[in-house]
């Protein structure tokens, strides 16, 4: 009921982290634009510590040890759970990767990068890709490594290059423990077996457990032929047996096969008559865009050789009713401008879901029926990685309808639509990952077994509860 | 000193097993398959559980708590360190999963099969291979899929793969808590990010933490055409620019590069006439076996093309000797023949190490050098996983030698040979893992934050210790 004490160790530890920080300290207004994340999601920091270097990162961690502060690591503010942002309490520390963007070291022969958790994705794929390398995350967003590390991003090249962690060699940790342990697990090794691999700890983690300073990368070979095809299939039925058949033709060399429903082409459409649909088939079900891709040059006619076989035999089968093959980034911006145009179609509630690949069909046909029936004021949109069983789905309210999807209203069809994704054997969560936004679903869904083990492995590693937005 | 009170002791304790497991129970000579691995490391055991199932393993645990046993997890003793053995106590506990051998479920669409802890790396490839699928781990041995997860194995095609982890989708562990607590995390789902991922805690932790009862592995399309080479290099040096020139030319499409020196190679000759290298290259440094291999069909003519272009350009530059292309498995019989060969030129002493790719050339010449200076009398053979930085390293103790050698001179010498390994940059177990036989140099090698680190993730999980051979 009396602010003043509290008010007066705010003071307190302002003054011991501006003293730790230097001019990597912000206070006041400063904070501002590290309030708040890309989802408009945000709160209100203490302040914002921006360390230069590991050892920087050890005086702050020591400080905020001293003076039981919480901290919050933050890159490039493209999370979309409110992981790396501060509640309103204006007691959580912001530590911002800004200042440390240097790349540790490029190793071509070893096909490896070290990195700063400040350099962001684009950054690290210029300076590898002078030596024909690259990173294969395919985001439609620029992350920093260590918010990449934190959210194992996953992305439109999944089916053939999996997530960030099979491709994290190592990483560089600060502990919230009073010396600021510096776990240095950096050595960019790809066969490292010498006992538990306590990288694994902060992957994925969302922030939690540790400050993560610098990561090691694996890189891979840029790709160096391609082709892509924008495919309309009768179902979604036809689309998994579409899938098959490229996974047949192609082996590891499918790249993507993204997946829009035909309502959500019909929004790319209107909202940017240049990016419709390269033909007309209104008696589709869906479309998806489907891209082969190698490392090897020289095979940019055989890959579309062999996709118009086997779309051709799909054809036969009625499973295709039409296709196209063109440049890959004709196609990438149509399925790119999918999030923008389905939330110009009224007010947008995102979800971000995985299915085994033969359940998410199933589930996209419930769940349009569904609200259908039970909303039929509502429109539903679903597109995303079919290859890997990833949907993002947006209910689209439209704006006459506002006032009856009021804030409970919408929490209530959140909830029910969750419901379903997991009855369908799905996670409620594949890429976006868990923080305040969320983490109510997180403590419904997830078992409780597994969030026990969870908070027990964070009581072990950060027993003071200081780092990051999530208790599990 | 009396040791009445221990024996009844584990009188109870063998009583209490028995009841939970029935017939799933083996005491007294029936053990003795059990108490040792392929690497004859072994103990005695105070029995051996046999669990059918997941229930059962509950039911064992339960015991197990009550009455503080220590359960050591097996499969099917292929492990090099000694974890999945008993020590000499008479007081630990195998848990064998050989009765539990169930396919729980395999989804071809999914590309993905759950399976029971004792199911077999071959059984689990007979199965997908019918729908042209496969776990694509390619080792020398046959674990069953606990033994591949607590290993994290890697195997000869991890440059074109990854390890065990990249391809683990879930796992179902049981807990050694009183309740026996299962974490079902089987959930069959690429893209899963709800949350710390608690599969990470036992994948790698060589049968420590948890029981592991069941995995789910993601599938990956057979390979459907490929093409071998053997080549003869100047130097490692030309090696390495040979790795990178196959990786331009190949992309991911490039699936073993396999190193073997000189001396390596001449030992497979002379102990197997029929496996001599396919041509004569004296002044060859080492050689390699250069495999290109894809999922896409019908590429065996262009793989090869590719492969002797890729040659001619290398040899032009004086880097290859000579090479032969021919099916893949002529190959491999050489390579696979190795460890036998080498073993049967003196008494071996095995080091599985890694490093930057880069660096590992310099290490072999650099403990070619040493050994040849400070152990004139001592064969040095070294081969492996070039394009991983994996590095076998036989050192051959001549039979006459045996005597000069003996045991503790074997120790100072591995001891002195991993210290050149960690100043090379490299670790001291690659992709065998940690156990008891090499646990002393897992707390030389790994700094002290690291083993802390993992011991309290260990503390958390198995509180009382009663799971696996490693305390980290």
């Amino acid at each position: 009921m009396n602010a003043l004490p509290a008010h007066a160790a705010h003071a307190a530890q302002r003054h011991a982290l501006a003293a730790a920080l230097g001019d990597g300290w912000l206070d006041g207004a400063a904070c501002e634009p590290y309030a708040t994340d890309v989802a408009r999601y945000g709160g209100v920091p203490l302040g914002v510590a921006r360390p230069a270097s590991t050892a920087d990162v050890r005086a702050l961690v020591r400080v905020a040890v001293a003076h039981r502060i919480v901290l919050v690591a933050q890159g490039a503010r493209t999370g979309l759970v409110g992981a790396a942002v501060p509640d309103r309490s204006g007691t959580q520390c912001v530590v911002s990767f800004e200042r440390m963007r240097a790349v540790r070291g490029f190793d071509p022969s070893n096909r490896s990068i070290t990195v700063d958790a400040g350099v962001r994705l684009s950054d690290i794929n210029r300076v590898a890709g002078e030596a024909g390398l690259c990173v294969p995350i395919d985001l439609g967003s620029d992350p920093a490594a260590g918010g990449l590390v934190g959210a194992n991003a996953g992305g439109s090249r999944l089916i053939k290059y999996g997530d960030v962690r099979r491709h994290v060699l190592g990483v560089e940790v600060v502990l919230a423990d009073e010396a600021g342990t510096v776990i240095d697990a950096l050595a960019p090794l790809r066969k490292r077996n010498a006992g538990f691999d306590v990288a694994q700890c902060f992957i994925g983690a969302n922030g939690a457990n540790g400050l993560v300073t610098a990561v090691s990368f694996a890189l891979a070979p840029l790709e160096r032929s391609s082709c892509a095809a924008f495919v309309a299939f009768a179902s979604y039925d036809a689309a998994l047996a579409g899938l098959l058949a490229f996974e047949r033709a192609f082996g590891e060399m499918l790249s993507a096969f993204e997946f829009m429903s035909a309502a959500a082409v019909g929004c790319v459409a209107a909202a940017f008559p240049a990016l419709r649909a390269p033909f007309d088939a209104s008696a589709a079900a869906c479309y998806a865009l489907v891209e082969t891709a190698t490392g090897m040059p020289g095979l940019d006619a055989l890959l579309e050789e062999r996709t118009v076989a086997t779309l051709d035999a799909l054809a036969s089968e009625r499973r295709v009713l039409d296709a196209a093959c063109a440049p890959a980034e004709r196609f990438w911006r149509i399925r790119d401008a999918l999030p923008v145009a389905v939330a110009q179609d009224g007010v947008p509630l995102s979800f971000d879901v995985s299915f085994p690949r033969g359940a998410l069909a199933g589930f996209v046909a419930d769940a349009e029926q569904w609200l259908a029936a039970a909303h039929p004021a509502l429109r539903c949109h679903a597109f995303g990685h079919f290859g890997d069983g990833g949907c993002h789905l947006v209910v689209s309210i439209p704006h006459a309808e506002a006032e009856r999807y009021g804030p409970l209203q919408q929490v209530a069809l959140r909830g029910a639509l969750y419901d379903r994704v997991v009855r369908a054997g799905g996670c409620f969560s594949a890429e976006h990952g868990v923080g305040p936004v969320n983490i109510a679903y997180y403590r419904k869904h997830v078992p409780a077994a597994h969030r026990q083990l969870a908070g027990a492995v964070q009581q072990a590693i950060d027993p003071l509860g200081l780092v990051g937005r999530v208790r599990y």
